[in-house]
C-alpha cells in the first residue's frame, strides 16, 4: 500500500518531507489539508492526528508526525539512498544544520505565529515583514557560518549528495524569497540551494508543482 | 577525556542535554555561557561555535550543536541505556513528541524571541506573559492529546523508562511553571513529569543545581 502524505503546498515542513520521499524514490499519495482554511483543526483531521499539524505520513497502520521525525523514519525504513552520513559526528552535523532551520527560523515564521502577531499584537504588513526578515537573517547567518567554518560542506550541505540538511534548507529559502529577504549575504548557502533545485527530486516537491497549489 | 558541555543554567535546551548525559551516566565538565550577558555572541565563543548558541557539546575534537542532534549523537555513541525504543514507529513517536516541544513551543518562548517582542514590538510584561502562556497552552494541549491518544504512553512518555521525549518535556514544564502557566489541563503530561523529577538524573540537571545558578 502506498504511503499517504498529509500535506499543504506552501507548508515548508511538508515540503521537506516531499523532497525526502522523492530523493528516496518512494511513491506516495498526497492528501492536501488546507491550512489557511483551518482544515488541520477540524475534528475530521484531529481524530487521526492528535497534534493537528501538517505534515503527517501514513504508512500502513502508522501515522508518523513532525517533519524531522518523518525523515528519520524514512531513513530507518528505506535506507537507500541515505540522507544522513554514516559517521556519528557527520550525522550530528547534518541534524544540527537541519534543526537550525527547524528550531531557530521556521517556528518563528510559520502561519500561526504570523497570525498571532497580526491579531493580538496589532502588527501590519511592515511589522510582519520586519519580524520575518529578522529571523531569516539571523538564522541563515548562523547557517552560512556553519557551512563556511565546519568541515563537510561540498556540493551540498554535507558532501556531494543531497541529504537531510538540504531537505530543510530548500523550503526555507523558498519562504525567504517569498518574503523578499536579502539572500546576498549567504553565498555558500545559495550555491547549495542552486544545486538542489536543479534536481528533479527537489523540483517535483516545490509548492507550485503540488495538486493543491492555487 | 571528559566531554565538555557549554551550558546555561536556565537554558531549557541545555537542560535537555544535561538530563540525557545523566541518564546515560556520562561524566562531563560544565562550561557556563551567560546568555543574559550575551556571552554566546562574543568572538571568544563564536570562534568555536558558528551557531553561537547554547548548548554545545565538546567530545574530543568534535563540537556537536543543537540539543536534539546532541542527544541523537549520545544515543549513537553511548547506546546504553537507550533513550529511543528499538522499533522505527516507536522511535518516530518519541522524536515527534520531542520535536513538538523543540519546534512548536520552545522557539517561540526563548530569550531572544521575548527580547524582540519587548524591544521591537513594545510588549510589556503582560503582553509577554500572554504570548508565553498562549504557546505553552497550545503546544502542551497537543502533547497531552498525543500521550492520551497514541499507544506507548506508560510511566514515562514512551514506556516504563525515561527517554528522549522526557528529556524535552521536563525543561519545558520548568519554564511553564516559571511563567505561571495553568498546567491543570494536562494531567497525563504532569503525571509523567512527576515521575521524571523523582529521578536523580533529572534532579541533578535542574537549573538550581547548576554551578552557574544565581
Amino acid at each position: 500500500m502506498a504511503m499517504k502524505l498529509y500535506t499543504y503546498f506552501r507548508s515548508s515542513a511538508a515540503f521537506r518531507v516531499r523532497i525526502a520521499l522523492n530523493l528516496k524514490g518512494i511513491a506516495y499519495e498526497a492528501a492536501p489539508v488546507h491550512l489557511l482554511k483551518g482544515e488541520q483543526n477540524e475534528p475530521r483531521y484531529m481524530q487521526h492526528n492528535p497534534q493537528g499539524l501538517v505534515p503527517a505520513l501514513e504508512d500502513g497502520e502508522q501515522l508518523i508526525l513532525q517533519s524531522g521525525a518523518i525523515i528519520e523514519y524514512l531513513e530507518e525504513t528505506h535506507p537507500a539512498p541515505p540522507l544522513l552520513p554514516t559517521d556519528a559526528a557527520g550525522r550530528a552535523r547534518v541534524r544540527a544544520l537541519s534543526q537550525l532551520i527547524a528550531c531557530e527560523i521556521h517556528p518563528l515564521n510559520n502561519l500561526r505565529t504570523l497570525k498571532y502577531l497580526r491579531k493580538h499584537l496589532g502588527q501590519d504588513d511592515d511589522g510582519i515583514n520586519a519580524w520575518y526578515r529578522h529571523w531569516v537573517a539571523d538564522g541563515l547567518g548562523k547557517f552560512e557560518r556553519s557551512l563556511a567554518e565546519t568541515a563537510g560542506t561540498a556540493a551540498f550541505c554535507h558532501g556531494d549528495a543531497p541529504g537531510m540538511a538540504d531537505c530543510h534548507l530548500v523550503p526555507q529559502i523558498f519562504n525567504a524569497q517569498r518574503y523578499q529577504c536579502d539572500l546576498a549575504p549567504f553565498p555558500i548557502t545559495m550555491g547549495v540551494f542552486g544545486r538542489c533545485v536543479a534536481l528533479e527530486a527537489f523540483r517535483k516537491a516545490e509548492p507550485s508543482q503540488q495538486p493543491d497549489a492555487n
